[in-house]
């Protein structure tokens, strides 16, 4: 049986994970027979925002691996103890908890810089030649860190954030909410899910399943 | 087109809504083409709870509205805007915060008292001939509310439980993960879902799929 590491930011789109990209993702493996095990960096989130209202609530502090917990029931490891070695693939939902909490994309594109432990993750699994599978915003943060191997992958049909994964030398294609673009060599599957905000469950489920067939396949 | 509300009680399974039932509810109705709008009270959780820890955090306040905004990505209305007119069905997810925000029944099982807008929002439903799902421990509080009605439900396999639902009025029927009871007189559906903490999220998604599929039948 096949064992994939699932590493989330926290818990709600504008500060943390997509909640439905994260709960979609594990539904989507457990429905293939795949055995999979949650991580988060036992930090503090960048920010928390209100989702009501969509705005910033200022002198609140959340801890990304407690608020992950939420989404994982209390079955979640501190992104530390996480050692490639132990699993065949890992995938990483999207929100924006990945483009603030694990890396500054949110706030400087291409001139962002990663976490130096969630990098160095990711890292592991790609030198070890085992697959990453990466969901909405989540492509950014492999374009940070292996820009260099110039993966071919997608965050949907968003111009200006294609540019700025295409500075760091990955190589963008377009694709729907209910597909997934595949780079057999480096082993990355990518699939837009909430990239567009009017997508709807279905379609991404759609597309988060086939992300998760085919990182399988590579495993 | 069918039009389905569902209503929240917070973000995460310990304190507000079971994070996986909302979500494979809401994926569950759009893969059934059915319309949903997403419903939460404003007011404080009873408690918060550090869901890594599995402890109470003193001192600290989260509004049930704002963090059901996480799960409903802040497309959520106040409960006291639900019409139940304007419906053709209710949903009901899980989690403890049914048990601590919308009723007692966490901490007075069959004595517990209902939020008196959650119980008018539930019987206006019932009144109406219009059908009701409910999730994992969301069947006690229907008890709670309807238990005079005699309604078959089922809160799976726990006898305890089952019997604090049975004092109530309601007559319970043991049900695995997997399937659904449905109570074709009253138009009430009910699964599991996590009320068995060891279910795999796809046996979940098969009794919610199967009660979503009912509840749209009835309605």
């Amino acid at each position: 049986m096949k064992n994939v590491a699932v590493i989330l930011s926290g818990c709600g789109f504008l500060d943390g994970a997509e909640i439905s990209e994260s709960v979609l993702t594990l539904l989507a493996l457990d429905s293939e027979g795949v055995q999979y095990k949650i991580f988060a960096p036992n930090k503090e989130q960048h920010h928390v925002i209100n989702h009501l209202k969509g705005e910033e609530v200022p002198g609140v502090s959340r801890n990304v691996l407690e608020e992950s917990a939420r989404i994982a029931r209390g079955n979640i490891e501190d992104i530390v103890n996480l050692n490639a070695d132990e699993f065949d693939a890992l995938v990483l939902p999207g929100g924006f908890g990945v483009a603030k909490n694990f890396c500054t994309f949110a706030f400087e594109g291409s001139d962002a810089s990663v976490d130096d432990v969630i990098a160095a993750k990711v890292v592991a699994f790609n030198t070890a030649n085992k697959p990453v599978g990466a969901i909405c915003i989540s492509p950014a943060l492999v374009a940070l860190v292996l820009g260099k191997k110039a993966p071919t992958l997608t965050i949907g049909s968003d111009d200006n954030t294609a540019a700025e994964l295409e500075k760091l030398g990955a190589i963008h294609q377009k694709c729907v909410t209910s597909e997934c673009v595949v780079d057999e060599v480096n082993k990355i599957v990518t699939t837009p899910a909430y990239m567009d905000d009017s997508a709807n469950l279905a379609g991404i489920f759609t597309g988060i399943s086939k992300l998760v067939k085919n990182v399988i396949r590579l495993a």
